[in-house]
């Protein structure tokens, strides 16, 4: 992603470095093994030890406690459940954190980031706030990419080694960032899924099996999915005019889906709230102007 | 798409046929064009006849009237605003209709879709009834596919022709078929777009580009795709067991979304429901089980 983030300068990466992971569920597991792969240091620590068996057979140094974790290496790398964790298990190894990188891959929500990156940042640390965006299998592939932001310098310093989990875009400096750019991709899935259980319902309803009408919506989709950027435009513009599919249209088009919907006896609580949406902005004289303008709705 | 529909058949296509294009909006211009350029005998018929300059120019005949364009051609193409317009335009032609193929293009939903079929059969035509997925700049090209249900043999007739718009899948005898998949498919578009919608949201609140996020939304959106199909085989099976994402990790991902996006001074209108359908799984023991299970909450 070119247009995106700052200059991160050099990319240097001593090789091989000492990587603690904290955190072994399925991408923390992957993560240390793609470490231990290319021959860095690697300590390993996790709740329960016995996910750690299979990485100490390969190579990995099982800490005994997180302050042991982050004593041992330069770069911890941290991918549990939530923030609260990633806290309670820093907090007893403040005294350790003191010149390390903290690179925090937790699913998490802007502001907990931004605290957790002041409260690191106090202990003397730098702070990298991480948003994977990959599937198990993917991770290592050009197919993942994980946003970060936070501390420039030390993202720099290991922008080598972090792009080995897939390509590694640099979102800005302010902690929160990776984490709002995780909230608004995540949300755009999940109204993806809604409309896929959507698409499953009403064909279902007709004893249409689904695959079968899944592989059409995915076929749809895979085009649809061309229009975004185009709208993204008009709204980054604020320029609305259209000569195609305008919010009239769109309007009576989703109309007639909501109300064949439910003659076919399928909820329409998934797609109502868009159709209400669509309507203000009809109702406000901007029926002939692109179904991009929906987004005036929701400011 | 080789699983589904019908057989059907021989498909020799009379070369040059006669056609009749009802209809002349974007697609329709776009069909009455490309059958032109075929070398086909087009006649053409549009409510505002200005709009058929180019198409004659070109070498079509303008009708003075719905009857004199049904009249003219073996198979009729109508593609107009709705079924409503349908109806009202090819009653007062009803006595030249019969022996001929109607294939409408008009998008509708099942039910109307089955009452214009047994109204044209009654005339003595037969009655396709389409739903196409192309943008005007597709249309012709192998991204286009259009979905036909109705009358097999007509189908069967016509399909070469039929298949330079696109590429032709034919879903059943049930003329409502079509429609129904469309119904279907458009739902999780519109699904899609609403994601879209949160995602530019959430991204602005935070002063970041509309392009910036969709950018990464498209590349996201484009690997999240790849796992629709599995999760349609676990509906089918109605195996719900998974070792990855289940739904309580999905319940309490999408809170955190939606508290978030709130903390923004996002409205969270287009992703509540999703969330309760998650919850309604969960509280009836079902956590544990994958995330496609949320369908049994629709229907």
């Amino acid at each position: 992603m070119s247009d995106t983030g700052s200059t991160t300068g050099e990319t240097t990466t001593p090789a091989p470095t000492t990587i603690t992971v904290i955190g072994l569920g399925n991408l923390g597991q992957v993560l240390a093994r793609t470490f231990l792969d290319q021959g860095h240091q690697v300590t390993v620590w996790n709740r329960s030890q016995d996910k750690a068996d299979e990485l100490v057979a390969r190579g990995a140094t099982l800490a005994a406690s997180p302050a042991e974790a982050v004593a041992a290496s330069d770069l911890i790398v941290v991918c549990v459940l939530d923030y609260t964790t990633v806290r309670d298990l820093l907090t007893p190894t403040a005294a350790a954190l003191a010149g390390r990188v903290v690179v925090n891959l937790t699913s998490g929500t802007p502001d907990p980031a931004r605290e957790l990156g002041a409260w690191v940042g106090k202990q003397g640390a730098a702070y990298v706030d991480g948003a994977v965006y990959a599937i198990p299998q993917t991770v290592g592939t050009p197919e993942a990419f994980v946003l970060y932001s936070g501390d420039a310098e030390a993202f720099a310093r290991y922008r080598t080694l972090l792009e080995t989990l897939g390509s590694a875009v640099f979102v800005g400096t302010d902690a929160g960032l990776a984490p709002v750019y995780d909230v608004a991709v995540l949300s755009g899935m999940y109204g993806m899924f809604a409309g896929f259980f959507q698409t499953v319902a009403v064909g279902g309803s007709a004893g249409i099996e689904a695959a079968k009408v899944t592989e059409l919506l995915v076929r749809w989709l895979t085009e649809a999915i061309a229009a975004l950027p185009g709208f993204a435009a008009e709204i980054d513009a604020g320029d609305y005019r259209t000569e195609t599919s305008n919010l009239d249209i769109n309007a009576v088009g989703l109309a007639h889906i909501l109300a064949a919907t439910k003659e076919q006896g399928v909820g329409v609580d998934l797609l109502a709230p868009l159709h209400a949406l669509f309507e203000r902005q009809v109702s406000q004289g901007h029926g002939a102007e692109s179904m991009s303008r929906a987004i005036e709705s929701l400011r």
